[in-house]
């Protein structure tokens, strides 16, 4: 399994990342190469119900089943869709991975992180990316832009001012952690588009032609 | 919270367990108890849904995001409908709970008691059953009540005799283990189903008579 070719993009909404990953695959396959483009939660049928019920649905779920439903979504995923395409050596682009867990359910909810450790080592048994673009605005700007595109209120969006600004300080220092350093590159997410995407791209193609970096 | 009011029902498909919970439910409540019969999966809104994944929708759930799926609906489950109504001191009773995960999704499955015992130290944290009344039938006559009584095959009906029959031993020796003895009692699920509700009614009114046990 190459982990060389495994990137996630990371973020509040609103930051960019779902269009930047949607770049870089489309950037990648113009050059021939196999990309695998998806999503956490959603990736899989049944990821697709369970992300109804965690955007969506009401009532919504507690805090602690929502934790462990994303997991839920993420073993799917990962043996279903993620541990297959990395197995053929496809690239695999996910928007949102365990990152997302961190801040969200973390920074956000407030769950320890001893306890979404311990799940996520259970549900990705070390699957991780070689590479975490975190695109970072501010949380006016990422909330601007997700009204002006006239996205659909998920239960994360209704949640405070507070909510989210743990989410972002959250994904600010996860990036800033010497255990995430090498893997997680913070990208000003107010740059221009085309700017941001070509930054990514040059990095992405440095990280396929090098040799896979196993951890 | 009165952990002497948590009675919960466990044993294969076909094994009277329903039946059983819900005339003790019955009986409890004709002496003007407050019983709050509930099941897992399924006991809340959100559990409705999964129980529906769990059981029913295609493609199933692979192992691991089934296990996963099991404690968000048990995490669900204790915060809405357990530990409310123990708060209460009301009595519940429940139809499966953490034995069903370690003898099907352990023994059944194969998943590791360690990471059972780690997902259920999250999702319950601690929230058991005073009392857990076993029923045990053969796997046949198990089948033959469920086929009689005309129940929608689930994806477990659908496993293997092997699957089955493994997940019954896992139920009987959970049961004879040191660390279960106390709490689980072992019944013939072949006898007369007055008597066994009778033997059922008279441990738990020792039970709800006595002082609670405090783990």
């Amino acid at each position: 399994m190459n982990k060389g070719h495994f990137f996630s993009f990371e973020g509040i909404d609103g930051s960019g990342k779902s269009t930047q990953a949607s770049l870089l695959a489309n950037s990648l396959r113009n050059r021939g190469l196999h990309v695998v483009l998806t999503k956490e939660p959603g990736g899989t049928a049944l990821g697709k119900e369970l992300r109804r019920l965690l955007l969506e649905e009401h009532p919504k779920p507690l805090p602690l089943a929502e934790l462990l439903l994303f997991h839920a979504d993420r073993a799917q995923h990962i043996e279903e869709v993620i541990t297959p395409a990395l197995t053929a050596d496809h690239i695999v682009i996910c928007d949102r991975y365990i990152d997302s867990t961190y801040a969200y359910q973390g920074g956000g909810r407030g769950h320890d992180t001893d306890t979404i450790s311990q799940l996520n080592y259970i549900a990705a048994n070390g699957v991780m990316p070689y590479r975490t673009y975190l695109l970072d605005v501010p949380l006016l700007e990422g909330f601007r832009r997700s009204v002006r595109r006239g996205d659909t209120l998920t239960h994360f969006d209704l949640e405070s001012h507070t909510f989210h600004n743990a989410v972002r300080t959250c994904f600010l220092s996860r990036a800033a952690h010497p255990d995430h350093l090498r893997r997680i590159r913070t990208i000003d997410g107010c740059g221009p588009l085309e700017d941001i995407a070509t930054l990514i791209l040059h990095d992405a193609l440095a990280i396929i032609g090098n040799s896979p970096w196993e951890e």
